[in-house]
C-alpha cells in the first residue's frame, strides 16, 4: 500500500540544510554509498536463490529477535512527531508495535517463498540460420527508493530488491529516521550473515532535502528511482531525475454502478472501497451510478456510507434522490470534486445516463489507477474491462484489492501510476530487465 | 539498424530558427498535432488486427505505386545534401532507389505478418478468494520518434507503431525532410484508407531544433520518446525529456577470442563483425584475444582484416605478434581506443591473460550493447553468457545479428541501449504496456 502523505518533509525551506559548504561531505558520503551499491549489484546479479532466501529468513527472524531496539528507535520518532504536532492518522502510520513487527516479519517470509525471478529464460527459439536465441531475466542493478512515513516500507522494499537481485539505496522520511535506521541495520546485518555482498543495502540517514537532488543526478550508479509518496514527491523526482523513474502513489478511483448491478453487491463493494481504509490510494473517490438504478441504489448506499460517517458530494440528480434523508452528510458537488483524490471519508456521487457517459467521465477524470464496474450485464463488464485505460480494471470487486500482497506478489515496492515498464503493484518481476542470449555455431551475417 | 551520425542537425546554432516571435505558431501547430495523436491513440488501442494489417498492406503497396513521387522528393534532399558537401557515406544513407523502396515495402509486409501484440492476456490466475486476475497487453499510447538521416526509418517506425496500436509523431532530420514528408504522406493516406483513425500518424515538417525542446515538454500528449541517432541526440533527449525515453544507438562491441576458440570460426566471425557494415552500432570495436591463442590467431585475423583495409590499434602484446607483417595497418593503441565506438574500418586489439581479464575489460569499457565470445569451451561460453551484462550476449556468432529483422521481430524502432523497460532491438511488443484485469463476483477486502 502506498503512502499518500503530502510532501511535508521535502520542502526546500524546511530542515537542517547546512548550506553548500556543509553539503560537500554529505554528498561525497552519498556518492560513496551509491558507488558501493553499484559494485555490490554486479555480484548480486548472479547470487543464488539460496543465499537470497537465507537473507530474507534472517531478516524475518531478526525483526522479531531485535524488536526491543527497533521499538525503542520507533519511540524516538514517535515522541518527536508527537511533540511536533503530527496528527493522529500520521502518528498511527509511524507507530510500530509487536503485532505490526510480526506482520512485517511474516511478509518477508512471503517474499522468500516466491520463485526467484532472476535467470528465468523466455521467448527462446531457434532461427532459420540455426541461432538459438531468447531472453534471460536479470536484475535492474541499483534501485533508489525515496519514501515517506511508514517504516515497514524499509523492510518491504529491501526484501523485494534482495529477492530480485538488486542493490538498494533507501532514503526514507525524516519523521521515521530512527525507525528506518534500526530496520535498515537489521537488513544489512541479516543479509551479510547470509552471504549477500557488502554494500548491497545502503541507508541514507541524512534527510536533508538537498541530498535528494544529489541522488537524482547519480545515474551512473542508480538504475531506477522509485518515489513512493504524495504527488509533490513524485513530481519533484520526475522533474529532476536523470535516471528512469517509476512513480508510485496518487490515484483517483471510480466505482461505476451499472443499471443491471446486483444492488447488494454494489452496496457492499462501494462501502468496502470507500470505508475499509480511506487514507490510501486505492480507496474509492467517486461513485458513478446509472440513472435507471440510482433511485433504488443510492438511498441504500448512502445510508450505509452515512453509518461510517462518509460525507457525500452529490451532483444535482443524486442530490434530488438523497436530500429527503436528513441523516445523511450531503454537499452539492463542485467541479473540483470530479477527479479529486479525497484520502478521507468523502465520496463524490454522480448519476450518469449510460455506460458511455461513465466511460467518458472516467477517461476525463481518472488517473489511470483503479476503476471498477458493478454489473450483472456480461457485455457491459467486458466493455468496461476492455475500454478503461487504467492499471487495474475491476468487474464486481472492490478497488481496495490493488495491492502487491493481495495480488499474490508477496509484497510491493509501490503501486505504479505510470504506463511505461510496469503498471499497478510492483513486485519482484517489475524490478528486473532482461538480456538477449544467443547461442551460435559460427554464424556470420550475410 | 541504428543511425549513428553525429548530431549535426540538432545544434542550436544551426538552421532556420526564426526567433521566439515566429516560434509560437510552430509550437501551437506541434501541440495541435500532439493533441490529435493523443485523441487518435484512444481509438487505436482497440483497433482490430484486421484494420491494422490492412493499413500495413496499403502502405507496402503504396510505397511501390507512388515511387515516382517518393524518389522525386528524395532527389530534392539528395541534391541539397550534395550541394552542402555531405560525405559519400551519409549521401548513401540518404539515397532511395527502386530496389531500396522494394526492400522497405517488403519489410512492412513482414511487420503485418507478425501476431498482434495488443490484447494478449498473460499471467492469468484465480486467487484463493475467487478473483480471476491477470494482465492484458495494451499500447503505450503516443510514441514520439526523433531520428536522423535514413528515410526508411519513417516507414519502419510507422509500421511498428501501427501494428502495436500506438499513435506516432515523426520528427526526422532536416537532411531527409522531403523524403520523410513524402513517405509520411504515403503512411497517412494508406492508414486512413484502411480505417485507422485520423491523426494517428503525425509528421513534423518543421525541423527547427527548438521544436524538439517543445516536444520534450509535452508529456500530457506523448507517452514515450525514442531518440534514434548519435550520442548527442540521445543525451539531449535524456536530459530534457519530461516523459519516458528509450535511447537507441551508440554501442561499443567486443568480441573475445577464447584460448579454446575454433580459429577458422573466430576469424570469420570477427571479420564479419568488423567489416560487413562498419558504420553501424553493432559492428565490432575491440577484439580481445586470449594470450594462449594469440600467436596463432592474430596473424590470420590481421591478414584478413588488412584485405578489407582495416586499421588495427594494438596493445603491446598484440603489436609484438603482428609487427613483423608490413602489409598490416597497425598503430599502437592508446587509452582512448578502449571503449571507443569507431564506426569505421578500425579495430582495437588487446591480448588478455584469461577469460576473467576479458570479462573485466568488457565490464569496464563495454556500453552494455553487443558482446561475443568465440570458444569451444562449454563452461567458458556459459560463464560469458551469464556474467556479461549487455543487451545481447553471443557465443560463437557475429554481433552484427543485433537487429530487429534478424531477431525475427519484423523490423525495429531502434536498438535500445538502456536496461529499463526494453533492451536491444525494439519490436512491437516493446511498444506496449499492460493493464491488470480483475473479474470478481462481489469480493470485498477483509
Amino acid at each position: 500500500m502506498i503512502d499518500t502523505l503530502p510532501l511535508q518533509k521535502m520542502s526546500p525551506k524546511e530542515g537542517d540544510t547546512g548550506g553548500e559548504v556543509d553539503m560537500t561531505p554529505a554528498k561525497a558520503e552519498l556518492e560513496e554509498k551509491a558507488k558501493a551499491a553499484k559494485a555490490a549489484s554486479r555480484r548480486m546479479a548472479y547470487l543464488s536463490a539460496e543465499i537470497k532466501n537465507k537473507a530474507l529468513h534472517n531478516i524475518s527472524a531478526d525483526i522479531l529477535a531485535k524488536q526491543k531496539e527497533i521499538l525503542a528507535a520507533n519511540q524516538l520518532d514517535y515522541k518527536e512527531a508527537q511533540a511536533s504536532g503530527m496528527n493522529a492518522a500520521m502518528l498511527d502510520r509511524l507507530m510500530l508495535d509487536t503485532s505490526r513487527l510480526q506482520a512485517i516479519a511474516s511478509d518477508v517470509l512471503a517474499v522468500a517463498a516466491l520463485p526467484d525471478p532472476v535467470g528465468e529464460v523466455f521467448e527462446m527459439r531457434t532461427l532459420p540460420n540455426g541461432l538459438l536465441l531468447g531472453k534471460k531475466r536479470v536484475p535492474l542493478g541499483v534501485i533508489g527508493a525515496i519514501y515517506e512515513s511508514r517504516p515497514n516500507v524499509t523492510i518491504d522494499i529491501s526484501a523485494l530488491c534482495l529477492k530480485s537481485g538488486n542493490a538498494i539505496i533507501l532514503r526514507g522520511g525524516r519523521e521515521a529516521v530512527h525507525s528506518n535506521g534500526a530496520l535498515a541495520k537489521v537488513v544489512q546485518d541479516a543479509a551479510t550473515r547470509a552471504g549477500v555482498p557488502d554494500g548491497a543495502v545502503q541507508f541514507i540517514e541524512n534527510t536533508d532535502r538537498k541530498l535528494v537532488d544529489d541522488m537524482l543526478q547519480m545515474r551512473h550508479y542508480i538504475d531506477l528511482i522509485i518515489p513512493r509518496g504524495g504527488a509533490g514527491l513524485i513530481k519533484l523526482v520526475r522533474d529532476n531525475a536523470t535516471m528512469p523513474v517509476i512513480g508510485a502513489g496518487v490515484s483517483v478511483s471510480h466505482t461505476y454502478v451499472d443499471r443491471s448491478a446486483d444492488i447488494a453487491k454494489a452496496v457492499a463493494i462501494a462501502f468496502n472501497a470507500k470505508v475499509q481504509r480511506p487514507s490510501v490510494c486505492n480507496a474509492l473517490d467517486t461513485i458513478l451510478v446509472h440513472a435507471d438504478i440510482a433511485p433504488k441504489y443510492l438511498p441504500l448506499m448512502a445510508a450505509e456510507l452515512a453509518k461510517a460517517g462518509v460525507e457525500m458530494h452529490c451532483d444535482k440528480r443524486a442530490m434530488a434522490i438523497l436530500k429527503s434523508n436528513s441523516a445523511l452528510k450531503l454537499k452539492a458537488a463542485t467541479d473540483e470534486d470530479w477527479g479529486k483524490e479525497f484520502l478521507a471519508l468523502v465520496a463524490a456521487v454522480r448519476v450518469v445516463a449510460s455506460l458511455d457517459e461513465a466511460l467518458e467521465h472516467i477517461e476525463r477524470y481518472g488517473s489511470g489507477a483503479d476503476e471498477a464496474i458493478i454489473t450483472e450485464d456480461y457485455s457491459a463488464a467486458m466493455r468496461f474491462l476492455n475500454e478503461v485505460d487504467a492499471a487495474c480494471v475491476y468487474a464486481n470487486a472492490s478497488t481496495r484489492f490493488t495491492d502487491g500482497g493481495q495480488f499474490g506478489l508477496g509484497a510491493e515496492v509501490g503501486i505504479s501510476t505510470q504506463k511505461f515498464h510496469a503498471r499497478g503493484p510492483l513486485g519482484v518481476r517489475e524490478l528486473t530487465s532482461y538480456k538477449w542470449i544467443i547461442f551460435g555455431s559460427g554464424q556470420v551475417r550475410p
